[in-house]
């Protein structure tokens, strides 16, 4: 269990770069307030996400050696901790194996709130398959009968992040996270991703989008922003 | 405008007594922190849900009365401030007239947020138009040329309350608001509506299913809540 | 109030034709189980449904007069009474004067259920608004405090029949009901509807079809079928 | 094949208890209509539903042995046959060897109609999962070409039963069964679960929060009920 | 009726300056393709899209002198006809006298197809009342009744153009259009809306994200889009 | 990869009747167009969809082979090239070989558009899982990374055709497409299916009021139709 005086967060990844594009303002921003960041990348997505290494040429093993220099790169800028799976993609296989390991890294980890792909996605088989397995091993996280060293946990929210085509993939927007402080270092991350150069402008575009967006709902000016849907209701003493 | 140094919160009741049963929870939190909460009443709620005392042959007048009388105890309770507009109901008519009545008060108090009915209500029809007339009130004090002696406001978030039959109004729960700490003077509230006594027991069990619920999604113990739907994406620096 | 012992029903239609095409085999069944059923037309669907009318040249008066009769006579094969409102089609208004009309209508006639259109339909805007009239004055005629003549009404179920193109008006299949026995009414019915004989074979074909997954869902074989969507849900001492 | 004049009804529970709190009322009204009632409960719920007895430091069989001796005696109260099928839960696996036994159940029993869970759950993943299974039973049981000793059956409705938090199970109430009249035995029944007592108490408000809707929805007055989702219209001569 | 061999596409815009940053792409490219584009301005957006101007310390009658000198600059490098009905904005009224003048319009000018706003926005209401306007008025022009010099109009397909905050308004993207060839002069058009330079940005921004979404959906590489939703199906006698 | 000029597109069919039905007039369309068809039976509905068969008495083989006969006859009707799976039905089972062939098959062909079925029916598993298994292949054949010798594909359409009962399977109609021409050949092709008869008239029927609708949304008169569903957004220079 971790010695971190805040908790950690979690975050889960189809493949090992999903967690820059998607949720890499709101890691920075954790780790920036004291939290510890475990990214779990499920696959390199060497097969499904690698397309220009496959036109260089390279072997399998190559590809999936340089998918993960890239993510370690780029979680050292967001100040995550990243852990591999290697459980392969196009299709990702979520095996029972692999279902122990996300359950007790949950329960070893007790995460204050976890964060994953969406719920649909006609474009990505992958990233839904994710988000169904992850909130099964949440719940198997919490229930007392399930064989694990260390405790169950609570109930920890889960936020979705936003996928490529939020509309196709029925994407609802209830959280608009202001990112600006930690922007740079976003952006720097997505750097790391060499082979999806493609991406960089096209993630600071949405960032830009949804910090105009943030800003039309909060009457203020907000520069950057991330979009993630909530799984579960808010619970609280005040209406946010 | 208000004095408040914490602001002001305001809750729009397409009939007398709807804030109680359906907001009386917050409306005592957010007196509690400070808030000045300001409850505006479109009507008595006089020929729709007054049952009990058209049944005891009262007259019109009479039951404007009582139902004005037990609104202004339930809001003293709760520590809100409460206008009557006796716009009428059953059908309510949302006048041009009465619309800026209310953008001036959304103008003159500038709202942290503003509480009101949910978007459909195959029972109650006065419900939903309440909800569509609130949005558009407040777009219409965002807008620099709409007339007016005060300067224009934000972008306050709104929130829906409960409606009687939830799964019937499409009512999705966003936010679950813990009011164990007053939720003995949201009773007393209740209470203030004598001629609606079937209706303590209901929302007291509302209330107890709803902090069930609120403690299942935190993880934690909550006696009583209050669930809320929220119109407009939450924008922060942090996931909530 | 009706003398009739089994109780009435109430169908109210936009236009003259529309409770024949949708409802008419409804109609017959419950004229034949000893039920009073009042048709209501809102208006003669002069304008909107009668191009046949209009390019023989015939004048407003006329049309109004022909679609008049058009009904009478359908209802008559149907065994039901029918009144007409005029108030005018394409669009329809629906002044506070007709919907006072329909709330006293309900409150002298006291339908055990009322059949209207589709809640949505962006082919016809004068069924979406029925639909939505229907369902207020209802509401009207439930309020103790509405002024009238008759008693409140209690809580009549509200089915809404097939639109033309219920794929596009997010119609939902709630009930089939199984019209064999009076099919060969409700086409003689539907051929007193001498403009528009397009749709005897459209609407003939409808029944086989609603017939065909009668049979499907029930595992029995029906001939012919009207299909409906329920707006409150269905309150029993058994399952259905 | 049940000698039972009336016939069978079939309620299909992920875990050894989930029959009791959510169909407990249909199932006493059914038996005392005079149908066979047969439960199947495809685990004991004993990892995920058992969390006081495993805090009791209680082995795996012996809260095995606990959940089904209560839901033996919960059947017998509520009047039904309980079959168990110990198929392990959390995760609950629906192998082909369970939908196997599952289709012979059905062939065998030819239920009227079936009863089983939500849709959705995302508190929850053997609950759905359960009852897209059931679906998929029910369909291989009217196939001609599924081997088996008994007859295919017709086409038996579907209804699901309440979720825990049916508005994030995108729950729809499409019947409001009074249980009125067996109510005590359903309590009876619940507090046969010893080791889930603070559902009691939840389950008899949620039963009386029903019966306050049903009221609602007949114009007439019911002390509890019970919420249904139907999978398949329903199929008549009455329009129900 | 046009002269113009191609046929006439109609664009209905709430505000003056709506066409521009929605479909200003559309409106070139059918220009380009030989059609007249005839731009329908309900109002100029004076009171509610005009925050610069009414800083700036302009009169009411100024400000819409400016909107209106404004689109018509645009609407001149886009290629489109201009018409304005100065019917007030914020809110909008649909009056009897507005809907009979575009009813005419669209028997007069018979569009192939009709443009406009989403069919909900909760940020702003005069859109979606500007969408649920213009489909009645194409009703009421199909309709043989309605009375005009013109005779009545077919089936024009409808496309609704993408709102602000596509997410919040159900915007459901059925088409991607490529507007890549005209980009430069819809860049220009939204440069003569001089108040509202802070869009010309986020615009660009929309049109190159819509870009690289159409590359994604068409295994191609398109640099500007522009995203639209249909009303009614497609008929053709290809899949498209 | 195919000698043809136009190209190829695909039809995958559950079973083996369901492109006849369901797509016949798409399928003998763009025959004649000049495209190579190739439908995929993943089985021959050998269980499910034999009832009359099975009650001749035949064998499992027999039934196999009589169903493989009559659909090598009907899309020879067609102009279709038909490829057999054999994968069993009810249930179907989507192996990861059969996935393999399928995106070796959509490599080697490189099919224009796809055509499946829905995305949900509560009546006919093997339908759904179909289509998810169907979208997952086209996404791994534009996978750099999946071994093929074949390159990748681009990003075809795919087009959902209509299940039996479309309302309770959601179905959605984004295309009406004009099936007159070809009408003949299709009913020639559904005679093919000799144990299916209640189906002819049927679908007969279906393509009738489906050629009305058509009629209705693009103002002219068509006969025969076939409805179909967009999963991905439609990319062109003009608004279809």
């Amino acid at each position: 269990m971790t010695n971190n005086p805040k908790g950690t967060i979690t975050v889960v990844s189809a493949h090992s770069a999903d967690f820059v594009w998607r949720a890499g303002g709101a890691i920075a921003l954790y780790h920036d307030l004291g939290y510890q960041v475990r990214v779990l990348c499920l696959s390199y997505g060497e097969r499904g996400e690698s397309a220009r290494l496959w036109k260089q040429g390279r072997t399998l093993d190559e590809i999936k050696a340089i998918r993960r220099f890239e993510a370690e790169q780029a979680a050292e800028i967001l100040g995550a901790q990243v852990r591999f799976f290697d459980a392969g993609d196009y299709p990702l296989e979520t095996t029972k194996e692999l279902q122990d390991e996300i359950v007790q890294e949950f329960r070893e980890h007790r995460p204050e709130f976890i964060l994953t792909h969406s719920l649909t996605d006609p474009y990505n088989a992958d990233h839904p398959r994710t988000t169904e397995f992850v909130l099964e091993c949440r719940i198997l996280a919490q229930a007392h009968g399930y064989p694990s060293d260390f405790p169950v946990i609570g109930a920890p929210p889960v936020f979705l992040y936003e996928p490529h085509q939020p509309e196709q993939c029925n994407f609802q927007v209830d959280v608009l996270l202001n990112i600006t402080p930690v922007f740079e270092r976003k952006r720097k991350a997505m750097e790391c991703m060499a082979a999806q150069e493609h991406l960089w402008a096209y993630y600071t575009d949405v960032a830009k989008r949804r910090g105009v967006q943030a800003g039309r709902n909060s009457g203020g000016s907000i520069q950057y922003g991330e979009a993630y849907q909530r799984v579960y209701p808010y619970v609280g003493e005040v209406l946010v």
